[in-house]
């Protein structure tokens, strides 16, 4: 059967709603998400403390992390990717609120030495 | 610790050499690459027939796909991304010889049911 291809930029969601985050592709231990932000930021005071390592690549758009191990945000854009290790805490900033920012994050089981420590 | 942030579109080779692939992250399993295409094709009469899974995303650029199922070939460009199965056996056609076109490959293992069919 001929593989079927799709578009990461297809059906964006209009702007001034929810972030939106569908999965792609889900394995055993491996998930793939679309995730279309635009505006939306982590609710203060919340971080993001995930059990799972996250490879996050921004495809379009513009976006600030903050880690809390790291008093200086991290500013991405268009190309910037980073693996985020579980328990890493997080929190998103900012994300540009005129235009779509997408990502593709991969959520993955920690590799077993990190598991095991 | 804080994560590092690097980019898909930094120290992109210059264009008339050999098509390059750069891995960003490995774990059991599953492997992230970067490959860089600027016109190199599969050699005549090859075709692609590998034992794990590729997940793979055009992120810039422009190529076309032949899968040995299907007279037509695929054109693809920015954002088009598929699943091409284990075994799948395909083909890169074309890539664009004017400007660098940037793919994200994951290769995965199959899913359990794939391997016991």
């Amino acid at each position: 059967m001929t593989p079927i291809v799709a578009n990461l930029f297809a059906s964006l969601p209009p702007g001034g709603g929810a972030e939106q985050t569908q999965a792609l592709l889900a394995r055993p231990g491996l998930k793939i998400e679309r995730i279309v932000s635009q505006g939306q930021t982590t609710p203060p005071g919340r971080w993001y403390d995930q059990d799972q390592d996250e490879w996050v690549l921004v495809v379009t758009g513009a976006a600030t992390l903050k880690f809390e191990t790291d008093l200086t945000p991290c500013r991405l854009g268009p190309g910037d990717y980073l693996l985020i290790p579980a328990h890493c805490r997080h929190r998103v900033e900012w994300t540009d609120p005129k235009v779509a920012t997408v990502w593709l994050a991969l959520h993955l089981d920690p590799p077993p030495a990190a598991r095991a420590g």
